[in-house]
């Protein structure tokens, strides 16, 4: 299987990237490292990288950014910037992908527990994760050809112990299991779902 | 109780303004018409809303816009624009709101059934309630001053006929259910809840 990986340059992205590259032929995408660049908030670049890298059978996408500030502080711009990356960002990459992506091809993308389980300060990834687990089930009832998508929603990751602090009562996920959500998402045959890994 | 209605002027808006005008001071908000006039996506035009009608109880929308395309036609730039529309609209006024609400007030946003029942089409719309949803979950857990904050989210209603046959098998709700929705959220105690009309 010939797999894109948007955010293999990351802390969930190369451990996915490695896993799935012992069997399958893995692009590695970063935004400024990786074997080629891409700047998800941008469609131009968006579609230079598909033009490059050309059909493919799955894309992951464990890429995306957005603002962490208390709510009392939040402005509508940090709010925007977060709007138009992380959940716009990945948008994109299916709404150009869907064109580049062979039969029976697969998404997935990253959303994250903040969706249903918010902590202090991340209003804005709770209301972007929300808007990828619908968006996935919306546009899994529309996509043509066999065509498969999915959101994995972790929970904070092992391997990121700087965010620990910030979700009290929060247990770490190990890597392991972030690695087998996207396995069910690329290899199995559900589409539609959010994987939640928490 | 003071009660601003941004999207007064419109099918929801002018039903559910004039629920509560019978025991309610409401201001009826809308972008061309009513007492006052806002445009959401802009910050600015928000302030000068706020400045002018003063410090408040209740904030309801009913505002807020998005397109419609088929996913394999949608484009980046028109799924942006319902997303600084409908959902950073009405983020933007709980965001700048919170600071002219009144100790124990209310904010009651509109989301929609398409959050969890995916239509043709109807890509943007769901991503954005998704969005809302996940929003005022986790804005409830920031508020303070008792604030509270609620989506009231509506299946197309009795009053919109023209959308009836892009949702097919949905039994359209009656404003009646729609205002006692509206009600609960601004008279009631609930918080961070998604008040489904459906
Ligand atoms: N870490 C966690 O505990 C955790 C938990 C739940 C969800 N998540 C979500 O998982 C995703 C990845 O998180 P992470 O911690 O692995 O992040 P990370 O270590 O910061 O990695 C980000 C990756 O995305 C790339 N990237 C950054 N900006 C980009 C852009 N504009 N266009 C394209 N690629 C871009 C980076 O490329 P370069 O290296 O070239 O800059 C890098 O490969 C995020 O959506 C995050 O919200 C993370
Ligand atoms: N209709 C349905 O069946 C249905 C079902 C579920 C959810 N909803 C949701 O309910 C909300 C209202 O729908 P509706 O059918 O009542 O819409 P509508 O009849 O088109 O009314 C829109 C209202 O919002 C105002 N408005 C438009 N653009 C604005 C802007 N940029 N800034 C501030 N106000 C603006 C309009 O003011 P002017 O009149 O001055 O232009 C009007 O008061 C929408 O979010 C919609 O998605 C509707």
């Amino acid at each position: 299987m010939k797999i894109i990986i948007v955010g293999a340059t990351g802390i969930l992205g190369k451990k996915v990237s490695d896993a799935f590259a012992q069997k399958h032929e893995v692009i590695r995408v970063g935004h400024t490292r990786g074997d080629v660049q891409v700047d998800i908030t941008n469609e131009t670049s968006i579609k230079a990288m598909f033009e490059k890298v050309g059909s493919f059978d799955a894309l992951i996408s464990t890429s995306g950014s957005g603002p962490f500030a208390i709510l009392k502080e939040m402005t509508g711009d940090q709010f925007k910037t977060g709007l138009l990356d992380k959940l716009l960002g990945q948008i994109n990459l299916v709404l150009i992908g869907q064109h580049y992506i062979n039969k029976g091809g697969s998404f997935s993308l990253t959303s994250g527990i903040l969706a249903d389980h918010p902590i202090a300060a991340g209003i804005a990834l709770s209301t972007i994760n929300g808007g990828l687990n619908s968006f996935v089930f919306a546009a899994s009832a529309e996509l043509e050809n066999g065509v498969r998508i999915n959101a994995i929603s972790p929970n904070v990751v092992e391997d990121s112990p700087s965010y620990f602090d910030a979700f009290p009562g929060e247990i770490p996920v190990t890597m392991d299991k972030v690695v087998k959500a996207f396995e069910k998402s690329v290899l199995g045959i559900i589409t539609g779902q959010v994987i939640k890994v928490y």
